[in-house]
């Protein structure tokens, strides 16, 4: 089977497997699904939860989209006119309760033709986050530690290498501080000499494995923490630091919002309720200060 | 006196007009002031009122900036290395009562100099516009006129252009809807054969002049009109539609992010409580989908 089929085939058994899971956590709701075409080929699969016990919104996406390149994605590769076939997973999951962190994941896979049709470049891209609202240490260190083992089964050098690169990428340039405490980020993997594309096949479903581990057990360990209104301020002041991050640097979101995708898919990321506060400071020694400065200066969690 | 220092004193006596009535509307906040520096020259006052009884947020701020035209900023005009000065009133007010409509509203003033300190160009810019959560007609037909009239003083073709490029300027594109109902939008306002820029210094003080008598009418007359959580939660959504063009499109907004302006005073412009919620759609005939209609399909107020 071609990469592209396989790779495919892996990301609908992965959205099932994921949303099964997140339902089971839930207990009270599930996905909504909504399938969706796109006029200039190919389409998606949006399963999205809201209002459930756990977790206010979210959604678990998958798409397969192929066609004509688009001039605003031609001038982004820096390519002339060519066909592309695009399939991945993106998830956000934004849970109701401040302790349990939002999460991010994305894995896709990307190739160009030329206008006989000849493939002429493929690679994988992908990785996945944790925001936190209030940062329990051991879960930063659980989350980073599955990344990490996913990373060393393939390289010894990919969890620092992947784990930088997701620093670097959610930087919320505007406010001088990362979204969240990171992961794994990693865009244009591609064979080489050392590597086959189906190395890259193996690696990235690694992660995408190592996905709900990573996740589920912070989730059981705070989801039945106890918080406060002013908690839950908190939290809504910091998810509008996650919208004003998708919305002004998220690569991902502008693309699609300017390459004519399904809004409702793309925009699921946005968090359901959210403050905007003027000039808000954390008292000085509070919890809400120690994540800030963690945000501000991202920290090794794996030494 | 030079037209830069005219317009500066200008705005700063419109901010204290301004301020002073939106008091006295409210009746129960102040606004705060916040002075600040910019390291490369000039700075602001920024007034912001928050939780006072008709204003949930806004701000109401001015900045005199000078220095070397940053980079972004070269690009932006197409021009090489240059000294600027640059100063303006913003303004943007969030009622908590989805009645009543926020508005916003921005006069500038720019000029450029060559290396050996020579002005080489100079210009206003501007306008008012208003966005609704529920659509009074009558509303909309009094801010407009009060637009016209400002502009029918100076020019009878303006309102009709400045209107237009308002409707363009608002679009957000990637949800295919206004983001209000309009008002006013002009830019690059420079000297020409048949108007000084003492005439355009008139016609933009003139529009200034006309905003408290184009917005205010409409506070008082909507700000205690009974409403239920379920329009709460739509003018929150919509918000959520605000947002989307000021951290997507709007240029002012992402010019200010990407030059280092004060955050906190770019940002004030975003709504305090705000709700994504994923694919809604208002019910047939509502006057939810009465106003999105309109949005679709800017209307002409003044025929």
């Amino acid at each position: 089977m071609e990469i592209k089929d396989q790779f495919y085939q892996y990301i609908q058994q992965l959205q099932d497997t994921i949303t099964t899971k997140v339902e089971k956590i839930d207990g009270t709701v599930k996905f909504r699904e909504d399938l969706w075409e796109r006029p200039e080929g190919g389409g998606g699969r949006s399963r999205i939860i809201e209002n459930g016990n756990v977790f206010e919104k979210g959604g678990v996406n998958i798409s397969a989209v192929h066609g004509a390149l688009p001039q605003s994605m031609q001038a982004y590769f820096g390519v002339q006119e060519a066909d592309f076939f695009a399939c991945g997973l993106s998830l956000v999951l934004h849970p109701k309760n401040p302790m349990v962190p939002t999460v991010h994941a994305n894995w896709r896979y990307f190739e160009m033709y030329d206008k006989k049709g000849q493939l002429v470049d493929q690679w994988f891209g992908g990785g996945q986050d944790l925001t936190p609202y209030y940062l329990f240490e051991e879960d930063a260190m659980h989350f980073h530690s599955i990344c990490k083992r996913a990373c060393d089964l393939h390289d010894t050098d990919f969890y620092a290498l992947y784990k930088k690169k997701c620093d670097d990428y959610f930087w919320n340039a505007h406010r001088n501080e990362a979204r969240g405490i990171g992961g794994l980020f990693f865009d244009y993997c591609k064979a080489s000499e050392n590597r086959s594309m189906q190395d890259w096949y193996n690696f990235v479903t690694e992660v995408g494995d190592s996905f709900l581990e990573a996740y589920i057990p912070i989730v059981i360990k705070r989801k039945n923490l106890e918080y406060t209104d002013k908690q839950r301020d908190w939290q809504e002041i910091r998810r509008g630091r996650y919208v004003e991050f998708n919305l002004v640097h998220d690569k991902g979101t502008l693309f699609g919002l300017k390459t004519n995708g399904r809004i409702e898919s793309i925009l699921m990321s946005l968090p359901p309720h959210v403050q905007w506060v003027y000039d808000h400071t954390p008292e000085t020694d509070s919890e809400e200060e120690r994540l800030l400065t963690v945000l501000q200066h991202p920290k090794e969690w794996m030494l």
